[in-house]
């Protein structure tokens, strides 16, 4: 890391620094400037220790070097990394399509929903049994229920499923019911169930957090790898900015930011992403040209009846026409769905 | 609510969008303009019904005419509440001020901590046990070991304790050994956590999300209100925008509006909200003139030795001097501290 | 729009707004629920009408119903507009391709890029002659003398050019000198400027502003039209937000979302929206398969001695791999390059 | 600067960058860590060569050390600046409150608005002749006949005023009428206007742009200082975030941090800042409380005759009750109103 001194930071200030840095293990160079000093620390550094020197008196502030993240990045893994969910790959050149409705509502809407994804292509079923809403007074999910029926309809038309696990202590549960384990936006940074994940030998489905940086999404996998499971497979789905006219800001560019930082496949879910069923078609087209190793698509056999995310849902016949839209942009970019 | 029709919308669509609203109980007045239809809808609704309206086909938006929180609103309860924990107020004229190491590191450090801030008038000791460190890397917290210092040295000194939970599972346990529970920014809306507080009699202190809109703060404090817990205080914290010379960026104006939305108390935390110990104090002081219902400072014996958040903690000098100033301003506003 | 009294409004309040609303040409309608009275006005409204009775005693606020642009809408215009600029068409199947360095140099660097991209297939020649610079101390562009080169440039190789215009004295000196004139992110509310465009026969390509909503980059496209000057070329460079990684946020979905509530075209820029050249290849094909009806490049026959914005702009060669890739994402999409 | 190599750079790409460095006049030193090579360069630098470096095969990114602002930094001017408008003065112990509407509507009116600041206390008069609007069908302002009913009202009362600019053009024109040119938010990056505005005598108030950094903010402080004008005073009026219960979000610790970073006075603008006048008084309170060196807020004789900004306009009587408070508070911090 740099250590940039303040102007009026005096020699013994310096010296404070230099020493406590020595302590902890690194070497130091000093670059005495005109305007200020600056001091060089090489070595292993932790966020304690950056945190320790930024406290000292004297000194402006620090620039940290490497990034924090270390099991998620390209540099601790060069090559591309790849996650199987049942027979599914992601990582590879084909790209997996994940749909279903948000909320696991009865058999028969998941049963529709599941013949409907399948009939169209998709390779994973969604469907959410323990929903994180906003207001307490929402559909809060079938909980138990919802994981049951959701299996069944996986089962029913063959595809393995993925469902969200919002408490640290249903991890073991929704793992028996389910092929991959979700963890939503809200919950990235919900250290608590990230370890309780990274125990499971489930594959994981990351969110990216309402206002996470791509930096923190990383370390948020770190805690998860650093449990033990590597099977993680990252998920862009909006961020919050000041525009309203979509939901969030569906922020493509960390499917490339991804790719030169991390070894770790991405996804990407324009429904979350624009909030609004028009935007999802074209958004899924661009997710695959910029590169995305997976698509996640919100359908519903029923928008206008759906307990959530009805606005955001593709009726099963859009849906079916969304594929046929990103397996030509798929081709064109030397890839398949 | 109002639904705004497309201006393709036809008159079939428009029925049926009349006949749902009727269905959900609502009463309906239509206004055909020239550009185009407009449903005024007159009863109570709720989310879900908002969203299956919005995906039917011919409607363009939803316009919303109350707001989503409920028990937290001032609609619901107009004076404003009153939270004790032990014999200290939050929302009445009194200011409480309550200060402390961001972690609990070891007797000594608490013992120097909490006597410190009581000598300089603090009123609630803080002190975290189980830490969310967005690094898998960094200082976790001393866990149950924390919690039993953090009340040993609150004894000590003679001020009740406030401490963060993290997992649903830990809620007993930390309200045996704290007066308050803290529910930290990045776990306002881990809605099991919220429930599980919600079941607690212990005062909750509920920190805004980095990305949190206000609305959807009161709508985390509904959470805890709807399981039977109605002694929430708020806290601002900052909230996540472009700007960098700062932690965060300090949404003062957040004092103001919830006085205006919500009968429930704020406390404001420039400490967390701006990340840099220069400006804690000026940042107390506009938190104070701007009417916050106390003060959250975290206070270090050496903030060089801090095992977490040393470059916004205060030495105990520096808070000894914050505590002087804030109280000049609660005078100049009519109130104490 | 639809006025929402307070819930503690009285009748008097209430009639004082009505008869002001009918003072300025509403037709009303009053909802007196249990919680509130909405009032509801039918007609055509402006801002200052909004803003008068916002600011009304009693109002708590007011829900706008109508967009706030007009000539640049659907409405006003149902069919998408096409803009001509030489021979290249905006608007259409083709997607035209506008390509060169951010600033002008010299007459070697001009000929060397126009030359390239021209080679690689690009339609339309960039650069830029007076600089918007963040600090006094950079380049700040040949002024004049950079309009001839780049005049000069274009002539050379055959292609029409872009170059953007500042100050409103320039708009008629730079509009002799190029083909389309362009309005930069920094000056997307610069209203003189907008006016004095407007005013121009030349096609505008109109930059979001870093912070613009997508409704006001619509009111500032009216202003371009409101002038008389109807060929306005929206161009989506990135929003800011909190993320580092990239030096803006690319919003591609701002793509879609013009699509749907304008007539105009729209052009994404890939170096601007991610400030690093390593993702403008994948962004650019993300765009395309979006729908953008065209892309702007920065492209430098010299990345590491350019004058401006050298870590965002391609080498010949990458562009002209990127130009290859872009055309197989055109053609699943049904349109050219 | 720091310059960080990627990992995989080689031993050629590092000492091109050396041998460039040198060439720029810098004197560099290079650390060859176990993970990657980095390379402190010390010397004078301007934003070209870091780009030109940063462009550059095998650099992975740049760190900056110093500041980009120079002329508006401490470091250039270590005591606080003093500037006079009229006997107005900015940065001392008095803060001077500049109030009025936001829009000159007619002799009356801003008659009737001068008497009332002046009889409440407040020391310069404010009026908008030129109106940067958003959409082009509101009201632009009364332009010349603007500026001379504001001159007229300001020596009626005896008070000093000052007015937005917008067109280079008009700078001069506005000069003569007015005792203080202010620059808008939406043209704090209008650099056509700044250099203007930098050759004229009148002090300037510049307001902070809707998404600009504090750095970006002295860095336009550079633009007019480098031209020839000291007399800058800065103003916060807010910035623009995700949340929509205020208007803007308005970062009071820019007070704090700009008295740090800066020797320029800082002026507060609550009535922009929050946008609803509700919230004006007690966001006035916190920000002298913050050390602000001025007030400006916005008072109208009937803001539901305003046309401009009346719903966060203030009423007379509500001003003076707000000129009392503040000054309470700004006692209580050892400053007088």
């Amino acid at each position: 890391m740099i250590v940039i001194m303040e102007p009026q930071a005096d020699q013994s200030q310096i010296e404070r620094v230099v020493d406590r840095l020595k302590e902890f293990g690194f070497d130091t160079h000093i670059s005495a400037g005109v305007e200020r000093t600056i001091i060089g620390a090489i070595g292993q550094k932790n966020e304690l220790q950056v945190q320790q020197i930024e406290a000292m008196q004297g000194v402006e502030r620090i620039l940290p070097i490497l990034q924090p993240f270390k099991l998620a990045s390209r540099e601790f893994r060069p090559e591309r990394s790849q996650v199987k969910v049942g027979d599914v790959v992601f990582g590879g050149t084909h790209i997996p399509v994940i749909a279903g409705p948000c909320a696991v509502e009865s058999e028969e809407q998941m049963l529709a929903a599941a013949q409907a994804v399948k009939d169209a292509g998709a390779h994973i079923l969604r469907g959410g049994a323990y929903k994180p809403r906003t207001s307490p007074y929402a559909f809060q999910g079938l909980a138990e229920r919802g994981l049951e029926i959701l299996a069944w309809a996986g089962k029913q038309v063959g595809l393995p499923v993925v469902t969200e696990v919002l408490n640290p202590r249903d991890v073991e549960r929704v793992a028996e019911y389910s092929d991959m384990l979700q963890i939503g936006a809200r919950n990235m940074q919900n250290f608590t169930l990230l370890r309780e994940v990274g125990m499971s030998r489930r594959p994981v489905l990351l969110k990216r957090g309402l206002s996470a940086t791509i930096s923190e999404w990383l370390q948020a996998a770190d805690y998860i790898i650093s449990g033990g499971n590597h099977n993680v497979v990252l998920c862009e789905r909006g961020i919050r900015t000041f525009e309203t006219e979509t939901r969030n800001t569906f922020d493509l560019s960390a499917v490339a930011a991804v790719h030169e930082l991390s070894h770790l496949p991405i996804v990407a879910d324009p429904s979350h992403g624009t909030g609004k069923w028009r935007y999802v078609t074209p958004m899924a087209r661009a997710a695959v040209a910029a590169g995305a190793d997976g698509l996640l698509i919100e359908v519903h056999p029923n928008p206008e009846q759906a307990l959530s995310d009805g606005p955001q849902s593709l009726r099963p016949e859009v849906f079916a026409q969304l594929m046929q839209e990103v397996r030509r942009v798929a081709e064109a970019v030397g890839r398949s769905i």
